[in-house]
């Protein structure tokens, strides 16, 4: 293994961190213009996909050019493939984000339903779990990822009560049906970063320990 | 490039082929399951997961290892890493017809709330797109895969039309409404099938073009 190779390695790890941080940062612009009602930050989350788009790609392209070029050992070799699938993940999550801010402007045209409350808390659980998902799996940190996978849990509990709280609005009055089902959405894509974050934690277990510990529970539904 | 590493790289090809062929099961059956209201078929079809997930660990296995011991040129180089990126759709295809059959279970539970006619057609489009996008993959096919990306257009335009045929049921009946957001979770699950396809088929224009084409009105809502 050359100097240079560890170098390129160690340049995908923080690049693949800058595109966790932007993804995360989309993430929480996403849910602030909700909560602030500010589609004006709404549109510039949506704006900001494409660079994430970008990033992915040239990732995409350092892998590829390392794998080509420095034949690397075994071990190299899955960090290396397991970087491309991550980075496809961060790219879907940062699709998420934009469906947040699109349904975010809609709702801002609308009276406010009622305090976003559960909401931002499953945003703040979501990024933290993509930011420990992916110090995982710079650090190989097998604690950290099936911590990740256990705070899945607590996003799914609290889309669960999101859901039984709109559907509690839904029933009293229809006239709240089609806001109750745009926030019903967004806790949905919320819980969709989640599972991203747990696809990754889940990658960096196996990475390390070799073993696919995927199972029904961490499913989205 | 030797004989032998052509015929790996057919393996591959083949399991991924029949990797996707079950993953089309699973989405019919699962939609069976509904539509018949059929729980045991749809236990069935969840219990099948495993399988799926086997498969992807296989297939994995095996590119890990063209490209540790057979070194690849570019071209083959980058169709075994979106072989990688393909068998993570196809997995998170089959967690979808899970969600769908878990929603089967507990609509079966209740009268049904109308005639299903929009979902089943979803249906056979989503499994349209999956089998056309890895045709398109494994012929390295870019027009086959282009219109798997314009068909996309379609299931959205139906998962729009059986969300507003739900928010009628709702706004007339509140008692309908738990259903009615099962039966729109349901509608969500098989446009999320069809997205992966259409990630698949925008892999196959990356992997043939070396161009990105995604762009945002091909993103999940």
């Amino acid at each position: 293994m050359t100097r240079h190779f560890e170098e390129e390695l160690d340049q995908v790890k923080q690049k693949t961190l800058r595109m966790g941080s932007l993804v995360e940062d989309m993430v929480e612009r996403a849910v602030t213009s909700l909560v602030d009602r500010d589609s004006q930050l709404a549109e510039e989350t949506i704006a900001f996909d494409e660079k994430v788009d970008h990033l992915e790609v040239e990732i995409d392209g350092d892998c590829l050019r390392l794998l080509a070029l420095q034949q690397p050992a075994a071990g190299d070799l899955r960090f290396i493939t397991t970087a491309i699938k991550i980075i496809t993940d961060l790219e879907r999550m940062a699709d998420q984000a934009v469906n947040i801010s699109e349904r975010a402007i809609e709702l801002n045209e609308e009276p406010q339903l009622k305090p976003y409350i559960d909401i931002p808390i499953m945003s703040q659980l979501s990024q933290k779990m993509l930011r420990d998902s992916l110090d995982a799996f710079v650090r190989k940190d097998v604690v950290l990822a099936r911590a990740v996978i256990v705070a899945d849990n607590r996003v799914d509990a609290l889309k669960n009560q999101v859901f039984r709280e709109l559907l509690t609005f839904m029933m009293g009055d229809t006239a709240t049906i089609p806001r109750a089902i745009r926030l019903l959405l967004v806790s949905r894509y919320l819980e969709r970063i989640a599972d991203h974050a747990t696809n990754i934690a889940e990658m960096v277990v196996f990475l390390v320990e070799g073993r696919n510990i995927r199972h029904a529970a961490q499913q989205a539904s």
